[in-house]
């Protein structure tokens, strides 16, 4: 298991630069546009510049997209129709390089690291780059108990965290969130339910895909799993009665984004949930956070307003996988050259508008 | 002039391919992701295949932005603030490489086209690669008169044409619209209302900044403007009253891209505007047309409404020059690569969803 300590890392999140979020506002509205007219652009671009304490920002290249895998116990309680192996399955394809995260990553030239943080069954074929962090065989069934014992809430946390780190030491200017795990939307709309205070009914979806009877029965495990710890339970033992192995590795890996100031781009619902979880942890976390896309999961949109997070895309899309983020990144890359590489009024020798 | 004739391309666009839609549809349920994940962009695939009419579909690369410029009459009534040398100004940045279309484009690996069909002053500066088709020094006030004859209206659509032809000729595999000229929001909106048959209250909007009384301003001009022709006027005698030259030019671009089966991703209002003029002239149009982004502009999203197009993006852009449709140029291609390069479930080994 890696040699960090999850707490050290979580209390190195500063807030980003006021200063360079100032100059950045500045700089935006001499550029030779109207002021506003890149709308979320603009602001993508003075957060990044907030985020790197340097306007303009740099382009946050290159990437490095990491999708952490883990089984649910809770499958067992029939909350999808996928079978369990489908996630070694995906990890398998991950690994050939034939899921859509893989031909997302190669098209906007990321590298993508695969990590099994609890795939209960074995990966088939040629398991080359796969990186075993097995914190157990998947997670205990949270229609009836905790999900993981505390101490293995923290052990995931910490193989984020060694993930991150490992990419950054080798040089990513931003980290993207990728997931895989049947059933994994069932501990995310717990925890999105624990951290923004809603009910089951308003958070939880459809998943991959469920019929109706399926989706009650999903909201009452839900319920009832809610129903085991008080409301004022501590982030870490919410993390471990209701949440996922490869959810706390992603929460890790978002929170050492943070501390090391590098802009942490998420993906969908499973993202949303671990970026409540390491944001109750760290709380200046998500000024770091960029979300890619809204899932069509009505978790995810209960939890981007949970931490004030406007989504980059919205394309229906419900995959996971870091499939939403990644195809996001073009997009924050614009944003921080637009700010570059634009003229100003003044340099391009273009009149202002007439407000007189 | 360009020797080309308008009507004969317009007559030169047909249906999009339906045996290839249908295969593209059955293939995006063999992918190894659940059916519909990845929402818009397995839309974006099919239709793809439909205008290729092959499945799956090749990459649109390489991709040309063609950025036409013209001013506009209209601007003597006070419908913008910004002085009218700017569209001269903002084409010479342009050329210089420092707008935001160029530096969206170098991201994006796209080649930008400047054509100027009808700036009122002179660009200044170095003017080298600018490509001048001027058909007059900008369009009469339309608050008072025809914006064009309609001559005038057809020299402009055939320059679109002939910009479209060339850049296919290059190798272009996917065309995208770009505009400039202060102004131009205020024919695009009347264009809207008269072909979609809107009042000018519904689609006329800010541009690019107008406080309360411009904008009042600006809806009575179009109002009065649509009053000089018959709801049932000919499309050529619509844009010639109320048009642009850069629009029609812009009308002309998308009907050629359409006759040569290729994918036209089109801009924000100027653009939509521009899209249901070509449409109204050749009606297999807009099947050939993806949608960049919605513009914040209100008449854009009446006109997407229309053509039926769901937008990529929604970025609450309202720039022009073609810089939403060109962030989307990315998704796009990812649309396509998604489709080519993804592994079956047959052959990743991967289990299907239990329905039983």
């Amino acid at each position: 298991m890696p040699d960090v300590n999850f707490f050290t890392v979580a209390h190195a999140v500063f807030p980003t630069n006021d200063a360079a979020r100032e100059a950045a506002r500045a700089l935006q509205d001499q550029l030779t546009k109207p002021p506003g007219s890149l709308g979320l652009l603009e602001a993508l671009g003075i957060q990044l510049s907030a985020i790197a304490g340097v306007c303009p920002p740099p382009v946050p290249e290159p990437v490095t997209i990491a999708v952490f895998a883990g089984d649910h116990g809770v499958v067992a309680s029939g909350v999808t129709p996928w079978p369990q192996e489908v996630t070694a399955q995906m990890v398998a394809n991950f690994l050939s390089g034939g899921a859509a995260i893989n031909a997302i990553a190669r098209h906007v030239g990321a590298e993508v690291l695969v990590i099994d943080v609890g795939v209960a069954t074995p990966v088939p074929g040629n398991t080359e780059g796969l990186i075993r962090r097995t914190v157990a065989l998947g997670t205990q069934n949270l229609a009836l108990v905790a999900a993981m014992t505390v101490e293995q809430a923290q052990r995931a946390l910490e193989v984020g965290v060694e993930i991150a780190q490992r990419a950054l030491n080798a040089g990513a200017a931003m980290l993207v969130t990728g997931d895989m795990g049947i059933g994994n939307t069932t501990p995310s709309a717990a925890l999105i339910a624990a951290f923004t205070k809603r009910s089951s009914h308003e958070v939880t979806g459809r998943g991959t895909g469920i019929n109706d009877e399926t989706l009650a029965l999903k909201k009452a495990v839900i319920e009832g799993a809610l129903r085991r710890f008080p409301e004022n339970a501590a982030p870490l033992e919410i993390l471990a009665e209701v949440g996922g192995l490869e959810i706390a590795a992603l929460a890790g890996f978002i929170v050492a984004g943070a501390a090391a100031r590098v802009p942490v781009l998420i993906d969908g619902v499973i993202a949303v949930a671990a970026a409540l979880v390491a944001s109750a942890l760290a709380p200046a976390v998500p000024s770091y956070l960029i979300a890619g896309h809204r899932s069509s999961e009505p978790g995810a949109s209960a939890g981007l307003a949970h931490l004030g997070l406007t989504p980059v895309l919205d394309l229906s899309l419900r995959l996971g996988e870091g499939s939403g983020a990644a195809l996001a990144i073009p997009l924050v890359q614009a944003a921080a050259k637009l700010m570059r590489e634009m003229a100003t009024f003044d340099s391009a020798g273009v009149s202002g508008k007439d407000d007189g």
